[in-house]
C-alpha cells in the first residue's frame, strides 16, 4: 500500500469500529498527539486511548475532505463524527498528519482541532479527559 | 507556479510582513476560515483581518513542517510565530488547507488550531477578537 492507502485503510477501520485493525496500524514506538493535549507514546498506551474512543461509540463516521501525500507523510482534512453510546452525537473538524514507516505502520499521528469544539461535542467539562 | 509554490510564496510573504503580497494572493471571492471562528468572505474583508495580524507584528515567522498537494488543494502543517508590537511573542500550532484557483489565487483557506492556545498566545480574553 502507498502511504495514502495506509491512511485511508486506517480511517476505514475507524469507520468499521474495528478496534484490532486500528490498533494494529501503529508502529510499536508510535507517537499519537492530539495537539491540544499531551502526546501519547507507544502502541500500548495509544491502544488504551483509541479503544476508549471506539468502545464509547455505537457508530463512527470520519469523512475525509482532502488527503495529500509528500513521500511518507500524509496530510488529511476531515470531519470526525461519532454516535456515542450516551445517545449523543459528536462531530469535530480536524486536520491530521500521518508519518508512515517503511513497514507501512503509523509512526507518528498528529491531529489539530479546537479543544473547545471537542469538549462541547463530547459533552466534557474542563477537567474531564478524552478517550482515556 | 504550482499550487504548492503558490502557498510557499504566500507563507514567504507573511514572513516578510508584506501586506500587499499577502492580500494580492487571494481571489476576489475568496473564503478565509479560521475554523474555530466565523468564516470571512471576500478579498476586502479578508484584507482587513490579515492586515490587522501583520501590522500588529514586528516580525513573523511561519515554519512549514510539512506540505503536500493533491491537484489544486495544498495541505500544510505549520507553527505560526509572531513577535507582537506589544513586546510579547505568540506561537500557534496550525494545519491549513489552501484551494488554489486556475489563476493561481487562493480561493479557500481553512486553518485548524486550538482556540485556547491561540487566545493564550495572543493574550486575549474570551470576549476579544483576533486580528480584526
Amino acid at each position: 500500500m502507498t502511504p495514502t492507502e495506509t491512511v485511508e485503510a486506517f480511517i476505514d477501520a475507524w469507520n468499521r469500529c474495528d478496534v484490532d485493525a486500528v490498533n494494529n496500524a501503529f508502529a510499536d514506538d508510535a507517537l499519537y498527539h492530539n495537539i491540544p493535549m499531551e502526546p501519547i507514546h507507544g502502541r500500548e498506551a495509544i491502544a488504551q486511548t483509541v479503544t476508549g474512543f471506539i468502545v464509547g461509540a455505537d457508530a463512527i463516521d470520519w469523512q475525509t475532505h482532502h488527503i495529500a501525500a509528500n513521500g511518507n507523510v500524509v496530510l488529511t482534512e476531515r470531519t470526525d463524527s461519532f454516535d456515542l453510546k450516551t445517545g449523543k452525537s459528536a462531530s469535530v473538524r480536524v486536520m491530521g498528519t500521518f508519518e508512515i514507516d517503511d513497514a507501512g505502520k503509523i509512526a507518528k499521528w498528529r491531529d489539530y482541532f479546537d479543544s473547545v469544539e471537542m469538549a462541547r461535542e463530547f459533552g466534557l467539562g474542563p477537567g474531564d479527559s478524552l478517550g482515556g
